[in-house]
């Protein structure tokens, strides 16, 4: 069985964005994200798919922490403060509820001075089929 | 004044993602995005993150097509179906309402076959501040 | 087999708020809702919950107007124009997109004069389990 | 000047609904509702209006807290366990976020269990109009 850390290095598109998953327990992760020129919009901000990105991998480590598949249904993302180059931004993935076919994970994004940059909230269909990864309670 | 196109190139993370804006009028905005290796998720299908991002680049240009700033207060999508490599998503945004201060807006992604995707709606905030660019009607 | 009108007149919640289930088709519906004072909210609008319960009502009937149970999983609701009393509100609902497990609903809810007061859309979990009415196609 | 619970006499669709605002502090607020037959949708359980009105009015009064006017712009719900007939639900509202013109909530939903029923997050319009009540810190 290979690492959460290991199997989401296939997450090509969140690995290529920078984003480092530093911590998954069951119903739980936290993932990183420091902001460089390439993660800005036009108005050199950072950009909100890159927010959504850093979001979603902690979604998908904590939501998949179980063993078994799970896939986000819908996502909710609220922007609340801006951010730019040089700030790191960290998501925290918390499991609200889990259901034998369903989950509610809240992720929320803050930076390094521990302020909220945006609340993210997600529904996912949970499936039978197994992970190929192990973590810890 | 410089082409919504030209502006946009700035948005150096859909830039970098492959986002490509096919059009701007009023109100109203086209993106596409063909699927890579590098835009999929650990599981093989294309990232939730990279069509969170084709949609909305294609809201920032729908938004700001009046002329002056607009920005995401809180974004909601939701997957319907699955794509992978060699997809080629569209993303076409359309303003459900335009305010003095606020405005709404959604954006349908759909595949080459045009199957929808996954749908996108998102609640910005008006700025009276200027864009640099000048949209058709 | 009771007609969907008369399966709907047991949401006593909406039936009580005076929510009118106009037509019924498959994956299609329509409901009407005209504001008097018991729908007020504390500053003389139309309270949230009136519109939500409206849209709600005509999400459940174009979601189970297939011939099985579904239910909501998530409802997202965007306010855009005031309304109060003497106004008539429409909430029509329209299928984005059906599969065996979930379901996708866009609901627009319109005044008499037919501008856009708020938009809801709903994910749906769809059970096996029939439903006591028939609606034509 | 009046009491918070005073003021909200006055949203007559939640009154009439029987919310009960419990407490109210600067930027919190909680309320309660007991499911009664009324309360049902057409399949038996709780409609979601009813929790919808309820966590509406726990928005509202936390939401209107600071002393100056707030109304919702957008309010995304998860419905996680159902309910029923002589179960009573509690919202509890928190501020997320405070700025010049926005604001962040979120409700929590749970029944006398202490169970999570629902989630409910809100972004708000903020005013400076005056609001014609006080609450304590």
């Amino acid at each position: 069985m290979m690492t959460p850390q290991d199997f989401f290095k296939n997450d090509l598109f969140a690995e290529n964005a920078g984003v480092v998953l530093l911590e998954v327990r069951k119903g739980y992760s936290k993932a990183q994200l420091t902001i460089k020129p390439e993660h800005l919009n036009a108005g050199g901000r950072t950009q909100g798919g890159a927010i959504f990105t850093l979001a979603d991998l902690a979604l998908a480590a904590a939501a998949n922490s179980h063993g078994t598949l799970a896939f986000s249904l819908s996502s909710h993302i609220t922007f609340l403060r801006g951010s730019g180059i040089g700030d790191t931004l960290y998501a925290e993935a918390r499991e609200r509820y889990i259901g034998r076919s369903t989950g509610c994970y809240q992720i929320d994004v803050t930076n390094q001075h521990g302020e909220l940059i945006a609340t993210f909230e997600s529904s996912v269909f949970r499936k039978e089929q197994r992970v190929p990864f192990e973590v810890s309670e």
